[in-house]
């Protein structure tokens, strides 16, 4: 595995981290500013729609995320990734649980700074 | 416009024009033989698997896509692409017409012989 690759499996462990944080800002400084998800029957999100949705979330439930990296390779300040993802939602009122499993396809992108950003994301997880 | 962006529209165009004519065989030579597609709720799929799924269609429904393609990128041998899509599926038999949208986030690699080849596709059409 080379460097770049390294650097993407850990964002992605850096990302579910944060997330299972609440932790909004760290994972906003890890996508692009035009970074863009796609997910069945919505509409493209964008960074903005993302942190929304987020806020939405953070307080009201806990996000726990596992994910198995099945591929990653980069070419130049381009790159993908495939993976399979669980995410398990506890509601911290009523305890409620819920898991969503599937795969996500994404694009990264090198900032001039030499960081990895995502960039583009297919979340296919029902 | 370069010309890596305006052979992977033309790859895009030829799939859906091939898809349309049930020819398998054009379909099969603009992927990669490791070619991977995710789809929701369903394990990754295979060349062989995606073959096989199009030959259950063959002959039994006519398929009609529309692709309008947001943006095509390419770094080097590797691109990527995201497109809002339309399927519809009408039954020879019973002329039953079935419509399915949503968008695809799409990968492409170079081949050795300069031609770009589908690489990783997740379809999230609903």
């Amino acid at each position: 595995m080379n460097s770049d690759e390294q650097q993407i499996r850990q964002l992605i462990d850096k990302w579910g981290r944060a997330t299972a944080a609440g932790d909004l800002k760290t994972v906003l400084d890890l996508m692009a500013d035009d970074a863009i998800f796609l997910t069945p029957g919505q509409p493209p999100m964008s960074k903005q729609a993302f942190a929304a949705a987020f806020k939405g979330f953070s307080g009201r439930a806990r996000v726990e995320s596992k994910s198995d990296v099945k591929e990653v390779h980069a070419v130049g300040d381009l790159a993908y990734c495939w993976s399979h993802i669980s995410v398990v939602t506890t509601s911290l009122d009523t305890g409620e649980r819920k898991e969503r499993v599937g795969y996500t396809l994404t694009v990264f992108r090198k900032s001039p700074s030499g960081s990895w950003l995502l960039s583009r994301d297919a979340n296919l997880l029902v």
